[in-house]
């Protein structure tokens, strides 16, 4: 049973792709993180390949740990790179179409900004911001911010929640009509149509109006990556897309299946929402060849780098011969399940230090091969309903974008999976969500309704 | 004595201009401030007049209270607009030559943050950020950031010094030489040229590194206003510009001579400040048509809207014949010495309502006439010593920037009082300011210099 309608596609464009060792790629350009042009690049290429948004992750500080001694300097991966929401207003201007999402984090910054720095994206682009919602969980944020360790996960979910429901009463301050501009009468706006928010709450206590009103998109697009119990229920609840983990066909429509039935108690609709897993592309003319430069990329992995990826679970493996095998964990020290899971994967392969941590750098859901093995693989999920599109982590940059677009997406496009066109003029009317309705004017209109 | 060299100038764009009647002119677009093509139209405008910088002033909520009941909702006056920090990122597009610069709130922002957006938006516009640094004063913004009242003015200033230094340490973090980029070798960054800030003060934990790096400007420009005592100080130490209120040449030249005297002490040379007063200009062909196109301006001033500009000093004179004379005020209103001042104004011109308020709404250094007119007073101002330029304030958006590069740029340039193309790639160059040293270079410089 084909499922009808096309797939959505987000291209996940931080840094210099999301392979560790991409810097060293011959045709990456190693300070691309820090050149507008490399980014200008990629977001006109992901346009041109139709895609409906560009995504940026954040992090605001360098959340790896320079251990074993000396790895973060060999490593280049997320170390410097634009700040995105400051990147993504210039990229707005050179492209037409497609969405610009990024991530902020709930934890460290307050609601009147984000609603206020959205919003603003929201009227530059012409209605095509998306706001990635995250609570942070690293310590080397936290240290960027005033504390020593992280808040605790109950503790930033409670602020998420509640910094959500801030942001979306600023945005509906001004109801879409409140505007006047009533030269002759000098009315600038209606006063019954400027609403105070007054929240009083736990974490934050924000007067209002924003000073900011007229969204293209009525308000930004919200997304989320709700993969735990509370997660997917926040998902259900508030978000027009998640970024999804991708596992198996299985699990990832089993995740599909649940999240979707849950929208229904909070009066949605599933198609209000669009799942999209991750998915990590190379492409080549030929099997054998997406093989080799999937091989080529992963032999540029500096051993210390490797070794980095596994200290959380096993400590400090630098004294060994990494082409020997995985020593038994010394018992102080690290988390248990992760190093239990770890050890398994080493034994159950009967790997060498470098064979596991080059298992784990190039780890991910990754489909390697011809456009048709790789649009073969997407059709799959896609059809068995594990998914309403994908999220694609190019390995490198700007080589698997630009790979993507020439041979990808015209095979999703042959096979009917994508669009051949833009259908709409914003983020949301590409997606196919319906626009928002502010609750002061539907309030308004419930009344007038009442009265009659 | 004719003084050397040219003048600096700003185009501080906010809003639809400064006088608080702009929005009712007909030539200025009511809803400008929530499109993007009337700040692209200014930007451009300003740096085809070759302007050093354009400049917007914010306020992270409405300021201004509705009182009398309905002032607001009349007034049309910094109600709705862009976010700044989001909004230059696209302008800096659009342009090549001219600086953006925006303010920022030490009390309601994070320094991270704002290290990060400012790097970014340096990178982004090839050098030409700065950063307007304010405390923030008005209860209105307090209560969009959990808080009833503002901070005291010495908290604030407090505050401020600390967020200062720990902005400027966290774009020291990397040293200018610290990126490898060896694929070969891979190594990403000289480990002894990345220095971690562990900033631990009164107010900021902050550990680093800032997670950009590579500003062409070295960092930002800093802009501050600093008229208090401890501004004065805090200006002579840190900034490279100084927005300046203008009352006289003479009012104007003694609080130069004063600002610039402060340096010495601080290592640094006078031209290493600009110091720019704010002057607000109307210019036509004929004086008589300037001053005509003034009063047109004054006329339009809401009724409403000029007794909330009276309110803070004399209460609610909504129920008072405006025409009528200023009556006494009640006693239980107001701050004492601003209602002295007031209602000095009013006795002393024999004023009645309606033109105290529009002298008041009016108010501000107004340069009307010629453009040899202004050209003369600015000439005037500016060989007197009692300035570096000017930051211009036009009265209306878009018309008063499109007719100071029509009319007034020309005639500052055919005395030579300014440039005929910028100077420099980057906004620091064209005030003619020197390259930043990194400290931690400059520390590896002395040491190597004291090993020799």
């Amino acid at each position: 049973m084909a499922r009808q309608g096309m797939m959505k596609l987000g291209m996940s464009m931080r840094g210099l792709g999301y392979h560790p060792a991409a810097w060293r790629h011959p045709d990456v350009p190693s300070d691309g993180t820090l050149r507008f042009e490399h980014y200008a690049h990629n977001a006109k290429m992901a346009e041109q390949g139709l895609f409906d948004m560009i995504f940026f992750a954040d992090g605001i500080g360098l959340r790896e740990r320079d251990e074993p001694r000396g790895s973060l300097a060999r490593s280049g991966y997320e170390l410097v790179e634009m700040e995105p929401m400051t990147l993504l207003p210039a990229l707005s201007v050179l492209t037409k179409h497609i969405g610009l999402v990024t991530t902020a984090s709930t934890t460290y910054n307050e609601p009147y900004h984000i609603a206020r720095k959205f919003a603003t994206l929201d009227l530059i682009s012409g209605g095509r911001a998306g706001w990635n919602i995250v609570t942070s969980w690293s310590e080397a944020e936290a240290k960027n911010f005033n504390r020593e360790e992280h808040l605790e996960y109950d503790t930033r979910y409670e602020r998420a929640a509640e910094f959500v429901e801030v942001v979306k009463g600023l945005w509906d301050c001004w109801e879409p009509d409140a505007f006047a501009y009533d030269k002759e009468g000098g009315l600038f706006y209606h006063e019954d149509r400027m609403h105070l928010l007054n929240h009083k709450g736990k974490h934050f206590q924000v007067r209002g109006p924003l000073n900011v009103a007229g969204m293209p998109q009525g308000r930004p697009i919200l997304v989320q990556a709700g993969a735990s119990e509370q997660g997917r229920e926040i998902a259900a609840e508030t978000a027009d897309v998640v970024y999804a983990a991708a596992d198996s066909v299985q699990a990832s429509k089993a995740y599909y299946d649940d999240v979707k039935a849950r929208m229904a108690k909070y009066g949605r609709d599933p198609d209000e929402l669009k799942i999209m897993p991750g998915v990590r592309t190379i492409v080549a003319a030929t099997r054998a060849e997406a093989q080799a430069k999937f091989d080529r990329l992963q032999e540029l992995t500096d051993p210390l780098v490797g070794l980095a990826r596994v200290y959380a679970a096993l400590g400090d493996l630098s004294g060994f011969d990494i082409d020997g095998p995985v020593p038994e964990p010394q018992r102080e020290a690290q988390v248990r399940s992760a190093t239990e899971r770890v050890m398994k994967r080493a034994r159950d392969g009967n790997l060498t230090i470098r064979q596991l941590y080059t298992q784990i750098v190039g780890g991910g859901f990754y489909l390697i091969g011809t456009a048709a093995d790789i649009a073969d693989g997407m059709q799959e999920w896609y059809e068995a309903g594990a998914c309403d599109g994908f999220n694609v982590l190019p390995p490198y940059l700007p080589g698997c974008v630009d790979d993507f677009v020439q041979y990808i997406t015209p095979e999703l496009q042959r096979r009917g999976l994508f669009r051949k066109a833009y259908e709409g003029a914003t983020l949301r009317e590409n997606l196919g969500l319906k626009m928002p309705r502010n609750r002061w004017a539907a309030e308004r209109a419930a009344h007038s309704k009442a009265a009659e």
